[in-house]
């Protein structure tokens, strides 16, 4: 069977980070992506990055190509469309798959970089409306939705700020959210309170979501239970993120909100399994920055391991 | 008097993303820095810097202009060759002076990125020659140092790795150590005391520095008090590093290695007070990339508290 002292799921910024590292310390380390890229939430970043320090981009897709560059001239190694299975934690050993084939890692130490997920809704039609294809950026989609009847569910940030972006594009933009409390900034929600262009609709969840090509309506019920479908054209789902955490879930502690518990060196409540990057951070304090920083905190903790054996 | 709702002191790595995230979240942010330049310990790194991901630089200069650069783009307010003397904890106030002037700052929240200091010996003749100058790089003064005789004062991994990089350079390279336990790691101490072209020195302190014009040689005491002076044309002392932290001393919590204690938020004991990078960060886990991850951090715990206000 194979084996590594480091092996890092999740090849987002925390997971580059923590592999750039482990190199740069002489650790044997292996790094394994779902996906058939590098880079992780990086690709859902539209907007221009001004706050990683030293390096601004476009978008996310040109920070990736950074890291991704700096991670092949480090020689890390990694294996992309690969999935994880399965992590046994008491013989340290991951089960993973690769197109068809299946192989098992043993691990000295693993690195949980898994990232977080957009929310869903939950509801029919949903899963189908995303195979479409029919995922809108309210920065970077302002064109694809001009002159539409758009649908921002949520009650946060992303969500107000979307339906902000989105007023002077759209030909009517509606702000859904189940409850009357807004997480979102204050001076965010005013800002689209007091647009005469966007709807808010309060105590209103979404049930269904209908079309065949393309979306075409949603079903609404409030409180207090009136139905009511309404015609739309685009839905920009924002309810948040939700830490990716099913394959570890009761191997390590995870707090109320599902983000896996650690210490100051992101060590989890298992000592050969650490956590950095979404997986184990509030969205609150979330960035490029602090994922990388974290990424360097667990590779030298674990060098420092590594060398005392 | 004049009021902002974050001071930064120190224009490292850490206080520069401090200042930027600070600025990235609409927050009133100035930041002092007591050099003529921003940019702290990076003007120390003389190598390539390989781990802050996503970019290379040739060295820490390099790596200083692009976040200066970063920095300068955003228009964050700063103020160098700004030294601060005094931190009135209860009244939020800090005392600065620039050149002759003298000024009072009021904070809502103060950010310590006041970094670290190498060690010194504390012996006659050690600031004459840092004053002359002769402060050298291993990695960097070769050439400077070609067919030298060199001493290298230290245990760890800095004083082993400078000397075996200076061996294949100067004409006899000398490590001398107060003890004979080493810090450094095993394969630095093995890789060093099989080199015949490096004396190792144990149990033995310098206590005297000579040279007017330059470094002459220096004085020995061995632990069973036999003297010595010993002919060297440089001197290289790799004691490690301490924080920064005269000004705060007492105001804060501190642990017994001098650095402050710190919450996952980086909050200090003072609710007020905040600090990253080296002057809360043990050498083990430095590094730039967990400094801005800390920088970003703070900004970003500092932005709930106003935003809650």
């Amino acid at each position: 069977m194979r084996h590594v002292d480091v092996l890092i799921i999740g090849g987002g910024p925390a997971g580059i980070s923590a592999a750039i590292w482990c190199k740069r310390l002489g650790i044997d380390c292996l790094l394994l992506e779902e996906q058939s890229q590098l880079g992780g939430q990086l690709f859902n970043i539209f907007n221009e990055i001004i706050d990683y320090p030293g390096m601004r981009t476009k978008n996310g897709i040109e920070m990736q190509r950074e890291m991704v560059k700096h991670f092949v001239e480090m020689d890390c190694l990694y294996e992309v469309n690969t999935k994880v299975l399965f992590i046994d934690e008491r013989s340290k050993t991951v089960k993973v798959k690769k197109q068809a084939k299946k192989q098992e890692i043993c691990y000295t130490y693993l690195i949980l970089a898994t990232g977080s997920s957009q929310r869903k809704l939950g509801v029919p039609g949903e899963q189908q409306m995303i195979d479409r294809g029919e995922v809108y950026s309210a920065s970077a989609d302002g064109e694809r939705l001009k002159g539409k009847t758009v649908a921002i569910i949520g009650g946060g940030d992303r969500a107000f700020e979307g339906a902000h972006l989105l007023s002077s594009k759209a030909r009517e933009v509606y702000l859904i959210h189940r409850s009357t409390r807004f997480k979102a900034r204050e001076q965010y929600v005013e800002r689209v309170i007091s647009n005469p262009c966007i709807k808010v609709m309060t105590d209103t969840e979404v049930t269904a979501i209908h079309g065949d090509r393309h979306v075409t309506s949603i079903d609404l019920e409030s409180k207090n239970k009136e139905y009511k479908n309404l015609l739309v054209d685009a839905i920009l789902i924002r309810l948040g993120v939700a830490p990716n955490v099913e394959l570890i879930k009761g191997k390590v502690a995870t707090a109320q909100n599902g983000l896996i518990v650690t210490d100051d060196v992101h060590q989890s409540s298992n000592p050969f399994i650490y956590a950095i990057g979404d997986a184990c951070t509030t969205p609150l304090f979330s960035s490029i920055s602090s994922s990388t920083g974290q990424g360097t905190i667990v590779a030298k903790h674990i060098s420092s391991l590594l060398t005392e054996a």
